[in-house]
């Protein structure tokens, strides 16, 4: 009860890379506001974790509910140091029947939502000089494939938001990256294949630690990471 | 009054590019319709060219709206052979205090107006198995720069768009093309120089005409053009 | 057998592409100097073209070689507007036995050789700020594939010295430019298919005419082409 | 003079950041040998190192000396478990009187003999399926400027490589990685500015060194790194 500690806060929550990356943030020190849609959902991730996880439930396409979540976590569990954007719709599709409504959806939560959560975390940072924003993308960030209008579409857009807010917030003291996961993550869609063919999250959790204790002269913008057997 | 030709539809259309596009497709035998929001501003354009431009006033991020528009290029002047996107909305800003509504809006103009309008022109080519498509990109489609966040994710957005139709239909006959526009076009925001330094529209006219020609052993899909002096 | 024209060279030149882009250039009212290895096989190309076709047997990999054929060129048809580099070699392997001295011949024809022909062709077009160079290169410019050790290194190589020079004179006058080839050129080696799923070499050839006839307001740096139906 | 450990290789070693990454390799518990034609400089700095540092003079564009270099490492040190390529030439000038020789040099030094030292570790961790190459890449890597045919035009022809690399080699268990440099990095020549503004080669070695460490689960083929105030 006594002082607050140092904070992070992970924006498209969930088991795999989200819990993998949030009980690694608090083996470094940090306790860990978790945002995501389903307060249930968090609540019951949250509960073996005791008072290191705080659940901030939000809509990541709602500006406001994204800012006060923002500032309960600060308020909470102390300055936010590390913040980190997973949230994401995969929608496929031809262009010839997809629908207008979902190209939208998939934008508002993989685009917009990122900017959003983006700003908010800024803003507080940048007071403070201090701070590691990463944006988690894909190959489809890079590429787009004859179906991804729902996927590659936002991932592009996003990644323009991490570039624009590196270069903006960089001479300020803000590390801001962008990671390009070009594989599947283990778990229960893609489960363990016993040769290391997808990524183990709590691997990958090690490569958004090493981003985020980077030293200052030493700061990686963008970079990716596949399982040795990915075809690429 | 009798026969109807093939057709061909600008969406953003405006003067300076758009009317320069328009006048070189006229001149190759296209009868040109013209998608823009506002409709008075179309006819005053328009006037001049008597049957040739048929003015189509929608609001671009409309789906019913657009899907109406290119209808009646269709009905009135025949199957469209080339489709044109240039809409866009250019707002700077930082991170730091740029609005999300703006962000929106310019998403909207930018990257889901391009989805709409193409997928409305798609739908009809595809069952000619013929016509070009081509969206105007910008310097700011592949690099996000500190202040861009209002242009520069729209346009890594729309790009990503273009990328998967070209993948998606050419197979299917269709030509879809990305132009890099990196430069100013002269005009009343930029008036001519005298050394050339700038787009001459009637000049990028040729470039877009050259590519709605190019047969289909030899497509490209992504170019950029620049004013000889205009740095990189 | 009097006055001089503007003339053109091509250097890495053989039937395809090379005889189309010559034949191109000369409807364009340019005599074109003809660069290659094999002086017998140039003749033989050259002799139904008459005065048109000028054969300078030279190895693109001799500086002192190349800057003669460069002079004769200049002196005997005029002086040189535009000069096409296709000269490469296409070797592949695994990375466990491929032989240095391959992988060396390999950059020495490919981009040493461009080096070499764009530095001897830029010193004579900058004293005129006049002039336009065009280097041909390939899917493997942008991507190294698991073979292609001996093709797509040098390829990359030559992409870089086509972007230095481009930006080194362009300002000066000179437009350099640099044509991505994505697909097979129809010929012996690739017979016609019949569904133009190859590139005709007549019709690349409209694409470098195209690029060299672009005016200085108005020029691409670079460009992809491939058939319709290639993947990509 | 008991047992062998396993060990490390650093070719174009120096002071500064082939020092660094020396030592930090040394920490991680391999043996490391030093490749450099200097074997006078190669003594000085390794001899404060005793055992855990092994000059191995040899000129990188020398195929059979690299050969011997490597196998003299593997013989007196153990198995190679990672091997660093830093080699470069740094030349710069206008394409008008760029000497070919020295455009020559700058890539036998930077590419061919990135090639080659590839070459020779790859074949030996082939055959254990186990291993770790890294190539030092830069800006030039992916941009060439006006005056850099001496260092981009290298710098792209090695990135071909490592990509082509870790296409082949991934799927056989060896991590073949591209590190972009963006910035300079203090040493001699670039005095500690007190500002973290240039890397910091114990830092930097940090990364070489995360890089080595990840589980195959979890690759990263190409990363940028730049110091927090570094435009880009």
């Amino acid at each position: 009860m006594t002082g607050k500690s140092d904070s992070a806060i992970i924006a498209g929550f969930g088991r795999g890379l989200g819990e993998s990356t949030a009980e690694a943030l608090v083996r470094d020190g940090l306790k860990v506001g978790l945002l995501a849609r389903s307060s249930e959902n968090l609540d019951r991730i949250a509960a073996p974790h005791g008072g290191n996880f705080l659940p901030v439930p939000a809509d990541v396409t709602d500006p406001e509910a994204v800012e006060a979540a923002v500032e309960k976590v600060e308020q909470t569990l102390g300055p936010i140091k590390c913040a980190i954007f997973n949230a994401k719709q995969f929608l496929k599709g031809s262009i010839l029947d997809f629908p207008p409504g979902e190209f939208e959806r998939a934008w508002r939560v993989g685009a917009f939502g990122g900017f959003v959560f983006g700003q908010a975390v800024a803003k507080r940072m940048v007071a403070r000089e201090e701070g590691t924003i990463i944006f988690t993308g894909a190959t489809a960030s890079l590429r787009g494939n004859p179906t991804s209008y729902g996927f590659s579409s936002p991932k592009f857009a996003l990644r323009s938001v991490a570039q624009s807010m590196a270069r903006e917030l960089g001479p300020r003291g803000i590390h801001v990256t962008h990671v390009i996961l070009d594989g599947a993550i283990e778990g229960p869609k893609h489960p363990a294949t016993g040769n290391d063919a997808q990524f183990k999250p709590e691997e990958l959790a090690e490569v958004y630690l090493h981003l985020h204790k980077q030293p200052r002269s030493t700061w990686t913008h963008e970079l990716d990471v596949r399982p040795w057997c990915e075809k690429f």
